[in-house]
């Protein structure tokens, strides 16, 4: 159970954040990390009215952040990475298998969420506007390419290198979590049943419990669940 | 001159692009790793009808692709990592400094990027779709908002942690000369300042130089400048 008040890993989530987005925020991809790698942390939850001076933490007022004494970040892929170098568990030492997980880490943030996020704000937060019905067939045109491109190369493999989970498998999974969300997974069964196996790992449930136990101890008085 | 037709690194681009992206195909900033770095590398140029097996190599058919003998990798951002991990120059040894040059890396590409390259898809690609212009407002906030927090993390230091360039400079260069080039610095001078800065190095000149001296090369019969 990596959550523990005395360690000296730090990360930075919001404490309560409404039901929409619950198991999304990213702060979930650090925790994950944590778990698998059996390294301890504690957890500093802020408000979504952003503390007095966290723009020093986090130029762009989002979670996570990370720190443990030597290092101070954010971006959730760099925490990620910064993690499985301590964790062979999570980053092969073979220097092409290595890569190939911070390549994958890099493909999740890049080649996919950037698609899958701007496709399903269409039906969610941009979904009052005029434009957000006519501009759907395009994005979901450029969500559904990378997703089948993605589908075909993971092929029947367990993981996207095989036979072994690391970082960008964690990464991957993180962010076909909301492809999966908004419904875009239906075409590309080999990529739905990749994110339930990612889903199953006991580390990945331990991470979403602790971060949904959070919100819960911060529900707002008289909303209260 | 790292251009080096028997060099063991390869780097795979496109033999021509239309004048629209020219400085702005991704292998530009491999090659301008690479210059940084000292590195020796040899071009594999193919066609914008990709070669069969292409996805082989890269699965979403885009460029470019990195090979050297011991890897063999794609993702612009994995391939600058691993060359700066080659070169102290490009990627500093200190746990701290090291790690924030990868968090500006994934920066650039996950929370700068994505917000620029959807903004200017609606002035080029989606131009003439009726929802562009009406969903030119979003865009623009979403886009203005970054790239304001940019600015003001950057603040009046010449690169994002200093006096030193690292690959989180050379990526966050690379990504806002897109939003230069799409007219979005006009607010943040400090960020245009920036860019200039980046452009003006010698490895960057060079680099650029090359591959827009590939595009010419294959210029297509009778549209030769």
């Amino acid at each position: 159970m990596p959550l523990n008040p005395n360690a000296e890993i730090e990360v930075t989530g919001f404490n309560w954040v409404p039901d929409g987005p619950r198991g999304l925020v990213k702060d979930l991809r650090v925790r994950w990390a944590l778990e698998e790698a059996g390294l301890d942390y504690r957890f500093r939850g802020i408000g979504l009215e952003r503390p007095a001076g966290y723009r020093d933490d986090q130029p762009f007022e989002q979670v996570p952040c990370f720190s443990d004494g030597t290092v101070r970040i954010f971006e959730s892929g760099a925490i990620v990475q910064y993690i499985g170098e301590q964790s062979e568990a999570l980053l092969p030492r073979d220097p092409q298998q290595r890569i190939r997980a911070i390549q994958w880490s890099y493909a999740a943030l890049s080649s996919i969420e950037p698609f899958v996020q701007f496709r399903t704000l269409l039906d969610s937060f941009w979904a009052d506007n005029d434009w957000a019905a006519p501009a759907k067939p395009t994005f979901d045109q450029l969500a559904r390419l990378r997703l089948g491109q993605l589908s075909e190369r993971l092929g029947d493999k367990e993981w996207l290198e095989g036979s072994r989970f690391n970082i960008g498998d964690l990464m991957m999974v993180s962010v076909l979590r909301l492809a999966d969300r908004g419904q875009l997974l239906g075409q590309t069964p080999n990529l739905a049943a990749y994110v339930k196996r990612g889903e199953a790992r006991p580390a990945f449930q331990r991470a979403l419990n602790d971060q949904l136990a959070t919100y819960r101890e911060h529900e707002p008085q008289g909303e209260a669940a």
